[in-house]
């Protein structure tokens, strides 16, 4: 029996309303929604369907249960792994979030605010310190990317030092399940003991077991002070030993710690010339570090300034600045963020998110560099990263003169040498980024049969039509 | 065909050797493993198995699933569900976990520990502070309950403000299925988004989806400064602006903020009469607060000073009181822990363990209060609890010359006028302690039959044969 697409679309059409169901036949381009931002997948789809209430993807998944058509969750479409978007090839539709945008409530006593899915990260940062609120949760894509979106993926960021990942932010959930029943785990509690926590099968999975409609989430008393300094050290093995230390100074002040390697640093300043010299010498890796805290600036800089002077006296740093104001902050910052676009403009590379036991990154980046080199001549690795949650992007930049097309067609061979010894050190071939379809043949590679039998079952258990976002994870 | 319970039991001893298996037809006393300490739950054994290692573990299950004889995986046995001895009948056996007690390793560095099911909860609190780390879990029965136990019930205590609960603190489990597949899942990562995050599906599950026998859990730099307060409140609004207050004054150097009721304090100094006065006037509610941090005692101290002073000012608290020293601190403290000895006492209780959004406490125990005097006139509320959490345990003692099996034959009516308004009110009825053979049979009035369909699908999808803890959650 063939499917009948126009009626498929017409019954789509008469549940959501026709102006949110998109499809080619109409005219629309579908391309936004079926193609990553980096290009790297797409697939087909016979609509991107933009429902606009939990009520509406009920019926849209029970619709497409009924129909066998799979369904592909999307938020803002930024992921680095392609799970947004249809695989290549299949009966898939698009099922786009961003119409369930609206904040529910924030409960500023409780510390939570209650969200769907579709609402841009930003938009729950803002309306969070409109009441004297944060929401931690910070990465490049804020603008853009969306809360349901964050949790299928478990987003990481920036402030995972302090805060943690988004599992960690997320009380409560609602979820519409593959067969279309409507999971209420929206509870805005610190503690519940009653039965299995529901609502952690579905906080990473990509959307391969459900639909995230909506969160509760956790929020916390906005910090006044924020004080950045930028450090230049001799080894990764003394940057562990200055997280270490400046832990035991600051405690849960202390936000953010993040590597930069000395041509990571180099490479900014090449496209970024306006990138101040911010040390007098030059240092083989770097670290970005923020404190905040309730009080004043001045006291919070005390207190940072101290624990500096103890870790320089202790050789746990060679040299130190300390952001004398938020404009300089940022400057500090920009120069971290600007790693990206700098990697960007300067030609290909092959990118890996891996993340190791702190204690091991040491060792870690001491034999792979040199294994790196010996496999792949010329190659630059620019290492940095969240070393403080022991996540580093060990991105491969192409050697000088070789064309992008034939150095991505290493990425497998770079993968494997780099990989091999992450897993090897128990380690994660995708710290925050995911697997999507991206890295889902490597799975089997570096899971154990125990663990991937096991996901396997919990699938089949949730999907046994395999409907929800086919093609990706597992 | 009848069940060889000889053969069985030689199996078994042949599995682990002879000193490990106990039995009555071998004179052994089973009790103290069949029966909960508050005696309220006792059931039939085989035997009590005592592996001392993970494939020991691995192949009592396989005898167990080849055999169809369940089995009960205990700890310490200090819940207070009942959750860790058989239920009424059937074929089972006692799975005692407190050989496999090693702490496998502590990385300083990586702010971990690999630990054993069975090692007792101090003494990790133990071996992580001899190399300045603190575990931070802390609840009264620490010096007996075993890791395993804490993880498989979810525990939390006082620390759960600041540091989590058990959930949080966990970063890696190995695991035994049912069917005998050891899942290696005994990552110290803080960050890991390969696939789905199995460990959380056995973390809170009671041992009803597997036996847990390691696990890597969080460290944190050890606070070298702790500093205790007591306040007296006019109502829980004024506590709940309080706790608002102090948080967003001392952010997350605030690690406690206990409620208790005025009843509360009268009773601990009734049974406790050296117990001192703490502040001039008798109040209502009672506040005891702790901060910790790095550096002095004094820099804390004055931190917390002047955010009670701003907190006075701001019509938060009545009247207030710091601890001087530690000894003055663990007066405050010991007040907090007597009071469950006081109603131990003071003769017959039922217990309750209820969360709520914090925003919503001070509603209900307006309206709990008068609501419950009505149904049970002379009824005593003894409520206290971690209100930083909005978990308290509001137990209700038999009115004055009412008889313990009278009071306690009240139960399900005392339990169903409180629990109708708490889950009316989105809440938990049990936010620590668990569900176990306690509270299993009200799982099926409060929780909605989505929630109880995917739990009986996820224990069906991981334990089809029904042979972990039987009888316990579902």
């Amino acid at each position: 029996m063939s499917f009948d697409t126009s009626s498929w679309l017409a019954q789509a059409r008469a549940l959501i309303g026709p102006a949110h169901v998109l499809s080619a036949d109409n005219g629309d381009d579908l391309t936004p929604y079926t193609r990553d931002w980096r290009g790297k997948f797409q697939g087909p789809a016979l609509a991107v369907l933009r429902p606009g209430s939990t009520a509406e993807v009920q019926a849209l998944v029970r619709l497409a249960a009924r129909t066998g058509v799979a369904l592909v969750p999307q938020g803002g479409n930024t992921g680095l792994c392609g799970a947004s978007v249809p695989m290549a090839g299949g009966l898939q539709a698009v099922l786009q979030l961003g119409r369930l945008k609206r904040i529910r409530e924030i409960d500023p006593e409780n510390n939570t605010a209650t969200v769907e899915a579709g609402c841009i990260l930003q938009t729950l940062q803002e309306q969070a310190g409109a009441v004297g609120r944060l929401f931690p949760l910070s990465l490049g894509a804020e603008g853009s990317c969306q809360i349901g979106g964050n949790i299928a993926t478990n987003a990481g960021g920036v402030q995972v030092l302090r805060y943690g990942n988004m599992r960690e932010l997320v009380l409560g959930l609602e979820v519409v399940l593959p067969d279309g029943e409507i999971l209420d785990l929206l509870r805005g509690l610190r503690k519940d003991n009653t039965g299995y926590d529901l609502k952690q099968l579905f906080i990473g999975a990509e959307g391969t077991l459900g639909i995230i409609t909506a969160a509760t989430v956790k929020l916390f008393s906005a910090p006044s002070a924020e004080v950045v300094a930028f450090a230049g050290v001799a080894s990764i093995a003394q940057a562990v030993r200055l997280l270490g230390a400046m832990r035991g100074h600051l405690g849960d002040r202390f936000t953010a710690f993040e590597l930069i390697s000395g041509p990571a640093v180099a490479l900014v300043r090449r496209y970024f010339p306006e990138t101040p010299a911010l040390l007098s010498g030059d240092w083989p890796w770097y670290v970005l570090m923020e404190a905040a805290d309730g009080g004043s600036d001045e006291t919070l800089r005390e207190a940072v300034q101290a624990a500096l002077m103890a870790c320089l006296e202790d050789e746990c740093l060679e040299d130190v600045t300390l952001a004398g104001n938020l404009a300089q902050g940022q400057t500090l910052w920009s120069l971290r963020e600007n790693i990206t676009h700098a990697q960007q403009m300067d030609g290909s590379n092959i990118k890996h998110d891996v993340s190791l036991p702190i204690s091991r990154i040491p060792a870690f980046v001491e034999q792979m560099l040199p294994r790196l080199q010996q496999a792949f001549p010329g190659a630059r690795p620019i290492v940095y990263g969240h070393l403080g949650d022991g996540n580093l992007h060990f991105n491969l930049s192409a050697p000088e003169g070789v064309e992008a097309g034939t150095w991505q067609a290493q990425t497998e061979a770079v993968n494997q040498v780099l990989h091999d010894v992450v897993v090897a050190m128990r380690g994660s071939i995708s710290a925050e980024h995911g697997i999507g379809q991206l890295k889902r043949h490597e799975m089997a590679m570096y899971k154990t049969p125990a663990e991937l039998a096991l996901m396997r079952r919990i699938k089949q258990a949730l999907d046994p039509q395999g409907l929800m976002n086919p093609g990706k994870v597992l």
